[in-house]
C-alpha cells in the first residue's frame, strides 16, 4: 500500500504541501480535508475585493478546487472537517455531510490555519458587524455594504445613513486589515472611523512609521480615534453607531480587526506541544511533538532568523513555504521550512510602510541585544529626478555586535521592496558596516546614489561606533 | 605642522574624501584639484537634462563650490590641472593660469575619473557630433539640441531636418548612456536611429534582458540597427549622415556613447600600477602600489564580491563609497573601500532592467564556476490585484556549491529595488537554497505571494539538483 499523506485545511500551507508531495511523488495517495467550501485562496486580497478592485471572490482563488482534483491527482475532499487526531493509531476523526468516520494516515500536516479574533463586544452579533478572515465573511460583507450602505447612500440617505448624507462605518483596529478597510471604504464615498486601543495603529511597524501613517490617514479624511477603547456595538436588529468609553459614532457597518488567534486546538487536544504564542510549536522541519504529525501556516510557530526563536507571525508567504517543504520532507527529502524575519508591508491609501525583524526596544532586550536605532529621511529618486518622494527609514542595530536587527520604512514610492534588503541582510546576519557596504542598484530615476537604506546604515554606523 | 591631504579631482571619489576627511578631523589641510569648473556633480543626470526632466545644469550639483570651501573648510581649487606626480618627493606639479608648480601632500588620492571613448570614426570632430560623460559636453550637446535641431523642425524643416520633416538624430552604442540619449531625444519627437556594434543592447545585462528591451524599443519607435558598425560621420560643415558598413543614415546630431576609459595617466606616470583593465590597482583601503598614494572612483579598480578578483566597473555609488572609506582612513581610521557586485539598473522607455553580479557564462568560468542559469517570468503584483505588470528574472548559480552568482530582471514595475535582493544575496555569499528561504516583503498591491526572486530562486534550486 502506498504511503498515505493526510492534510487538515486546504489553504495555502495545505494545498502548497499536498501539490509538492504529489509533484515529487505520485505514488503517494494525498488526502485534503478542507471544512469550507474555499480552498488555495489570498484571504490577503479580501479589502481588494471590499474595495472593488477585486470584481469576482473568485478572482482570488490561486487554484480552483477542479485542478487539484483533476490535473495534480489530489484527493481534495472539501466541506469534511477534522474533529480529532489519534496520534497513536494515526487516523483522524473527519465529520461531512452530517456523518462521522475515521480516515488513516502515514503523515499528516495539520495546517487549520487562524481565525479572526472575536472580542467580547457587546452586540458582535449584530447585523452589520463583520470579522474579516475567511472569504465567506468577505462575501458577506461586500454583500451587506451593497445592499445595506451604499443602496441607503445612492438614494439620498437610507434608514442608517449618516445624518450629513455620508454613510458612516467604522473599523475597529488599526493593523493591516483595519487600515486596508479604510482605505475600501474611503474609496466607496464612505466616512470612516478607525478606532485603535493602542496610542498608534501598525504597531509591529513601530511609532516611527505609525507617525506617518496617522498623518496621511487624517489627510485623507479618515477619523482616526487612536487610544480608544470600543466597548460594543448599538443598533435595533441592526448596526447603528459604535460605542467606546466616552462617545459613541453614527456607524452603518463596522468590521472588527483586532488581529487572529492561531486554530492550535486541533493538534493542542491530539497532545501537540503549543509554543508560548498559543501556536502549535514545531522544529526545523516543521515537525510537532507527535510522531509523523506536521503542521505549517497560520496555526502553527516558526523561527526568527533574528533571534532564533519561536515566533508567531502568520503571514502567506511562510505558510506558502513551509506546506511546501513539508510535501518535499514526505517524500523522503528532509527540507527545512525556513526561518522567518517578521517582514510585512502594507499599502495605507497613498503611502507604502513596510517592516523587517526586531525593532521593539523591549523585545531586542529580551533576546539579550542592546538595540540602537536611527531614523532617517532620504529622497526615493536623485534630488534632481522629478517625482521624487521622501522615504523614511528606521534601522535598529546592536551595540555589541554591530548585526542589524530590523528596520522599518514609510513613503510614497519604493518601500516594499526596498525593505527585502534589509531582510536578506537580516537573514546573512549581516553587521550594519556590512549593510552600509552593501552594491545597491542605482539609477536617477530610481535612487539616490546612497541608496535611503545605506544612508541610514552610515548614520547608524557612526552612532555604533560612539 | 598638520598632516596635508591633497585630492586630484573634484567629484564623487574626491569630494566624499576631502569631506569626510575634514568632518573627521578638522585640523587636517585638505586640498582639492579640479582642472575644470564643475565640481560634485552627477554626470548620471545629463541624458535626463538634454531631455528636459532637469532645467539646469546646476540642478545636478549635488554641493556647490562654494560650500565645499565655506561650510567644509576645504581648499577647493578649480581650473588646476595636476599634470604629474612625484610620489618620492610627495609633491604633485599643478598647472593654473598658465603658471605651473608645484604642492607637497602627505596624503595624496587621485580621483581623476573616466572619459568617454572616442573611436577613431571619420568625422568625430564634426559640428554635431557629442560624447557624453562631462558636464560641458551635455552642455554644448542641449544648447547644439535647442538651435540647430529642434528650432528647425519648429520652424517647418531646417537646413538638416530629416526629409520627412521629423529630424532625425542617431545614439552610437546601446549601452546605458545610449538608451537614455535615446529617450531624451525621442522626448523631443525626434526620430531616432540607434547604432550596436555588438548583436544586443546592454551588453552587461546579458541576452535576456536585451531581447526585452529591444522589443520595447522597437514598439515605441527607435529605429534599432544591432551587430551594425558605424564607420563614420559625414556632412558639409556639420553633421548630416551616419554612415555604417552598408548605409548611411541622415542624421543632425548624433551622440557617441561606446564607453567609458579610465584616466590612470597620471598615476602609471607616476609609478602605480594599473590592473588588468588599465584602471589604477588599489587594495582593499583604496591604496595604489605607490606609498601614501590612493585611488578611487571611475579610474580605480574594485573588488568583486563574487569572484574577490578586481574588476573596473565605474559608476557612481562604488566612487562615493571608496573616496568617502578613503577620507576616514585618512584621519588614522582604516576603513575598508568596500566590494561591489556590478549592481546596475537603467530605465528604457517604460522599461526597467537591473542586474547584479556574474551573468556571462564564460567570464564565470573563468572564475571556477559551473554556472547554470533560469529565466522565469512573474507577475509584480498578487494575480488579482490590478495593475500588475511581467517582472522577468534570470538567476545564476554555482553548480558546485550552489552559490547565487548573478541575476537580471526586466519589467515595468519593482526592478530596481528587487536586484538589491540579490546584491545582498551575493554580498552574504547566499546560496540559492538560502536565496529560496528569505522572509521577503508581500502585500497584494506589491508583490505575489512568492516574489520574482523567490519562484526564480525555486526553479533555479531545482535544476541546481538535477
Amino acid at each position: 500500500m502506498s504511503h498515505r499523506f493526510v492534510v487538515v485545511g486546504g489553504d495555502a500551507a495545505g494545498m502548497s504541501a499536498a501539490s509538492k508531495a504529489k509533484r515529487e511523488n505520485s505514488d503517494l495517495d494525498v488526502v485534503v480535508f478542507e471544512k469550507g467550501e474555499w480552498v488555495s485562496y489570498g484571504a490577503c486580497g479580501l479589502p481588494y475585493y471590499v474595495k472593488g478592485d477585486v470584481e469576482e471572490l473568485e478572482d482570488l482563488v490561486a487554484v480552483p478546487p477542479e485542478a487539484f482534483r483533476e490535473k495534480r491527482d489530489i484527493d481534495l475532499r472539501t466541506g469534511h472537517e477534522v474533529t480529532a487526531i489519534d496520534a497513536e493509531e494515526k487516523q483522524v476523526t473527519v465529520r461531512a455531510n452530517g456523518e462521522t468516520f475515521t480516515e488513516p494516515y502515514d503523515t499528516l500536516l495539520v495546517a487549520t490555519g487562524a481565525r479572526a479574533i472575536e472580542p467580547p463586544f457587546d452586540g458582535m452579533d449584530l447585523p452589520g458587524v463583520f470579522t474579516l478572515h475567511s472569504m465567506e465573511s468577505g462575501e458577506r460583507l461586500r454583500e451587506y455594504l451593497e445592499t445595506e450602505v451604499l443602496a441607503g447612500t445612492a438614494t439620498g440617505g437610507g434608514s442608517r445613513g449618516a445624518s450629513d448624507g455620508d454613510a458612516a462605518v467604522a473599523v475597529i483596529g488599526g493593523g493591516y486589515v483595519g487600515i486596508e478597510m479604510a482605505e475600501a471604504f474611503a474609496e466607496h464615498g464612505l466616512e470612516v472611523h478607525l478606532f485603535e486601543m493602542l496610542p498608534h495603529v501598525l504597531q509591529p511597524f513601530g511609532p516611527e512609521v505609525a507617525d506617518v501613517v496617522e498623518e496621511h490617514l487624517r489627510d485623507v479624511g479618515v477619523n482616526l480615534h487612536l487610544d480608544t477603547r470600543v466597548e460594543g456595538f448599538l443598533g435595533e436588529g441592526a448596526l447603528e453607531a459604535v460605542e467606546t468609553e466616552s462617545d459613541a459614532y453614527e456607524a452603518s457597518l463596522a468590521v472588527v480587526g483586532v488581529g487572529v488567534a492561531p486554530n492550535a486546538e486541533l493538534a493542542a487536544e491530539a497532545g501537540a506541544e503549543l509554543g508560548d504564542s498559543g501556536a502549535v510549536a514545531v522544529d526545523e522541519y516543521g515537525r510537532t511533538s507527535l510522531s509523523d504529525v506536521f503542521s505549517a501556516g497560520d496555526c502553527a510557530e516558526a523561527t526568527h532568523t533574528v533571534t532564533q526563536a519561536p515566533d508567531f507571525v502568520p503571514l502567506a508567504l511562510t505558510a506558502n513555504r513551509a506546506g511546501r517543504a513539508i510535501g518535499q520532507t514526505v517524500t523522503g527529502d528532509p527540507t527545512p521550512v525556513g526561518e522567518i524575519a517578521g517582514t510585512a508591508t502594507v499599502k495605507a491609501f497613498d503611502l507604502q510602510a513596510a517592516r523587517t525583524g526586531i525593532l521593539d526596544e523591549a523585545r531586542a532586550r529580551n533576546h539579550g541585544f542592546d538595540p540602537v536605532n536611527v531614523t532617517i529621511t532620504a529622497s526615493s529618486r536623485a534630488h534632481y529626478y522629478p517625482g521624487g518622494s521622501d522615504i523614511q527609514v528606521t534601522l535598529v542595530g546592536d551595540r555589541e555586535t554591530g548585526r542589524v536587527l530590523g528596520s522599518s520604512m514609510v513613503g510614497e514610492e519604493g518601500v516594499p521592496k526596498r525593505i527585502d534588503t534589509v531582510a536578506t541582510a537580516l537573514h546573512g546576519g549581516m553587521t550594519v558596516q556590512e549593510l552600509q557596504n552593501l552594491d545597491l542598484a542605482y539609477a536617477p530615476p530610481f535612487s539616490p546614489t546612497w541608496d535611503p537604506v545605506l544612508t541610514a546604515a552610515k548614520v547608524l554606523g557612526g552612532k555604533l561606533e560612539d
